[in-house]
């Protein structure tokens, strides 16, 4: 077993450059051996827009199967096997939902921890909340928390209030109120992300107070419009650890515990398992 | 009395470069007297980054004094005496707000209606809830619903699933089941926006569909969001027709009654009455 990172994914690369990518990144690997060398692969390489699409294992699904429903991109010439995991989808009218790669990350959790059963979060782009039991996804749902981040500091007139000194003295004071607003009234998102700019404007708060309170308040209504979903057991986050901090900090204010667990070793430990079968 | 149009404003113009652009537009009315031109302004040329900065009334605030407060731009060698009208802001803490413009269509609202008290929604890039009685503006809020339509179809990965075919069909379908979601469960728009994704990739949904979806989250999570500012009388809608009929549409489903009230009459009303102090 090995690591190797690459910053080249379904963004940058055409369907027909995944091959040459992959071969120079296993390249020592392969001179290693002459023979034939298993790649088992979860993610976007198997999105309609990447390497081959996946199908996806309708939820809910069992994880055990991931591998059965792997398809197999051809490289001619190469001693190197390709898999791609599917995705997991969820056709329930109103609630239409699409993951590539957590369900990976989701049959690492339950194979470090069989016996668990209940809500996992994964904060990142397009966070994942999921009613996991064993192996099995029961349902779940994604926030677009992540990228409206992302494109509102980018983008909109608040690019103006906020900035990057997620360093600075105040961002944390900023972030608590954020969360605070959030958790208190999810229902008011939209108009309480004024209140980042006329804060700016009326109170001078400082950009570093400002990118703060832009984070919590996202956190806290992605957390607050789907109390419904918390139960009484530990929350398992999975992802970044700074991320996995932020979220941890907005389950307690509601009285929520969680444990942070780290999205590359579920990561691996789901690709071993999938590869066990 | 006379109107004229231009695309120039604070989005394009340093403000160096609004004497010119003002003497331009009014050259004609100047050549026909040799009289000096009182001419009064409204909005963005009175931001910050716009002309000349006009300062703010707080809320709550009486409209009939608005040109007492407006500032004077020079303009060396002309005949023409701008003034432009201050904006309103509202520093009530965690309500923290701000208007320009707005306040010289309420203005003229309440000139057309003197007797109105109540509700009036301004929907456009930044919407405007105002508590407006008479000519006084007892409180307002501000939602984001606009800016966030725009960023998101343009600069989010919805982007894939809408497109600008708002004559299509099915746009109207969409627009309705987009309204309905967000009048429902306001504190779920950001997992609700990513069903637009899903349901582009699961059940094949159009552009037309997934754009009108959009736009009617967007207008239900902020109707819904707010239903507490909503009383029993007919609220004016206070914008462009076709963007009051989609909010009229959606005031609708939850039993409220509105009027359209066209911007432009209402901003000409408003600097009349200022005009007139």
């Amino acid at each position: 077993m090995f690591s190797r990172t690459s910053d080249q994914g379904m963004g940058r690369l055409t369907p027909e450059a995944y091959p040459a990518v992959l071969s120079d990144l296993l390249a020592s690997e392969l001179s290693s051996t002459g023979a034939p060398v298993d790649v088992l692969i979860c993610g976007m390489a198997g999105a309609r827009q990447g390497w081959l699409e996946a199908p996806y294992l309708d939820a809910p699904a069992e994880l055990g199967g991931l591998a059965f429903a792997a398809v197999s991109p051809v490289m001619p010439g190469s001693r190197l096997l390709p898999r791609i995991l599917p995705g997991v989808c969820q056709k329930l009218s109103g609630a239409e939902d699409v993951m590539r790669g957590e369900e990976t990350q989701l049959l690492g959790l339950s194979a470090m921890d069989p016996r668990f059963s209940g809500l996992v979060v994964m904060p990142g782009t397009h966070s994942k909340w999921v009613n996991l039991a064993g192996a099995r996804i029961e349902r779940f749902s994604t926030t677009m928390t992540g990228e409206l981040f992302e494109i509102l500091r980018t983008h909109s007139v608040l690019r103006h209030s906020v900035g990057d000194e997620t360093g600075a003295a105040d961002h944390e004071a900023g972030f608590d109120a954020g969360l605070a607003s959030g958790l208190e009234a999810p229902q008011r998102l939209t108009a309480n992300l004024f209140k980042i700019r006329a804060g700016s404007l009326l109170s001078g708060r400082s950009h570093g107070w400002c990118s703060g309170f832009l984070s919590g308040l996202l956190i806290g209504t992605e957390i607050s419009g789907q109390r419904d979903w918390i139960g009484t057991g530990e929350i398992p986050l999975v992802g970044g650890t700074a991320l996995g901090a932020l979220y941890a900090r907005g389950f307690a204010m509601i009285g929520a515990g969680t444990r942070i667990v780290d999205a590359t070793e579920a990561t691996l430990a789901g690709l071993k398992a999938a590869r066990r079968g």
